[in-house]
């Protein structure tokens, strides 16, 4: 009878332990991490519905170059009104059916609502990084200080981390080609994303000063979160 | 004057066999293999659906094994209704922020729309396969033909396949372990997705067969266009 007893009730200790481990990080780690998928999806797409239309207007889909913008183009013009807007007296892709042509639409539509999809979970990522990590999202900005919390896992963990890993953290294949076959070490991983960096002439000092200032402001919002 | 003249004649008569050189087939093959990728976002989507949402409700996650039928889930019931539904008193996840929700949903609904395409995907070959190559239709059906046409890349491509060549279509990998490794030989490749070939005994003689019927269904289509 007791030992029922001691059952269920460490059962539900149990079950509140793993409740209350679902923090704020694991959240957004999940949805930095679906919004890099969702890039990827449009990509692929986007990759797709280019080959796909330029069967039947290769001019057009050659001279639009955002994905974005072609989808648009795919999706309000019709093809007598793009003929006449890009000057093309011989078409070199033939007039599809209508059947067809609402194939490649329904593709283009579906791209579309990626493109809405990735851009609301922006939104939240910004938001979330914005009330929860205010110093991490100051000086590396929402997604990539989304993306450097998901490549260490949670916040403690990516807290732990020398400045020196934060560098060249999402540069691991580099590091250990570096570390194998003594190619040279990487100088920047997910930071390199950052305008500070992408910016900067001298790229390797700027990842450093940035991952200097990123491994401070994680202890603090983390240190922050531990006192309140 | 003369040369121009050849010139721009030239050029139109280039341009008009490009556009002629779009077939039917070549509509099916982007279709198809859009579909395909269509299939990988879903797949991909949906395991980070399951974890996204497995963090708040574990065991409804665990409990749903279809995709499609989770995220109608996520998307009609609110977390209440599933812990009554599923009977959890102690839910070992924790109960979610609205904006968390909405985003999960989103993302849900995303999904959603990928499945609607796919299906508008899949009934557009079904008619197209049907009306171009009905033969290749009946005996392969229309997704399997879709896709061998795609993997062959044309329908004269694999008009020209002996049926050995077809059987182990999208099997290429085994097929050059076997003849680098001497590992044994596919039996079957694309063809494997039929059902004569998936739901017989012995996979190895429904594929050769399936095969052999296949390879006269597309030179009757084949030579019946030309005819045409």
């Amino acid at each position: 009878m007791d030992i029922a007893k001691l059952r269920t009730s460490l059962l539900s200790a149990t079950k509140a332990a793993i409740r209350s481990s679902v923090k704020e990080d694991n959240l957004i780690i999940q949805c930095v991490n679906s919004m890099q998928e969702t890039e990827k999806c449009i990509n692929m797409m986007s990759k797709r519905l280019r080959e796909w239309y330029g069967l039947s207007l290769p001019e057009v889909e050659h001279s639009v170059e955002d994905h974005e913008t072609l989808i648009n183009t795919v999706l309000t013009k019709s093809r007598e009104e793009l003929l006449k807007q890009y000057h093309i007296t011989e078409p070199m892709g033939p007039e599809l059916s209508n059947k067809d042509v609402t194939t490649i639409n329904e593709l283009a539509a579906t791209i579309q609502q990626l493109f809405a999809l990735k851009q609301k979970q922006e939104e939240y990522l910004n938001v979330s990084m914005k009330s929860y990590y205010p110093e991490l999202e100051k000086t590396a900005g929402s997604i990539v200080g989304a993306k450097l919390l998901a490549k260490a896992g949670s916040i403690k963990h990516l807290m732990e981390m020398p400045s020196s890993t934060i560098q060249i953290l999402g540069a691991e294949k580099a590091l250990f080609r570096h570390l194998t076959r003594s190619s040279r070490p990487p100088k920047h991983g997910i930071i390199l994303q950052h305008q500070k960096v992408a910016g900067a002439k001298e790229k390797g000092k700027a990842a450093r000063q940035l991952a200097n200032a990123i491994a401070k402001a994680v202890k603090i919002d983390y240190f922050k979160k531990e006192k309140a």
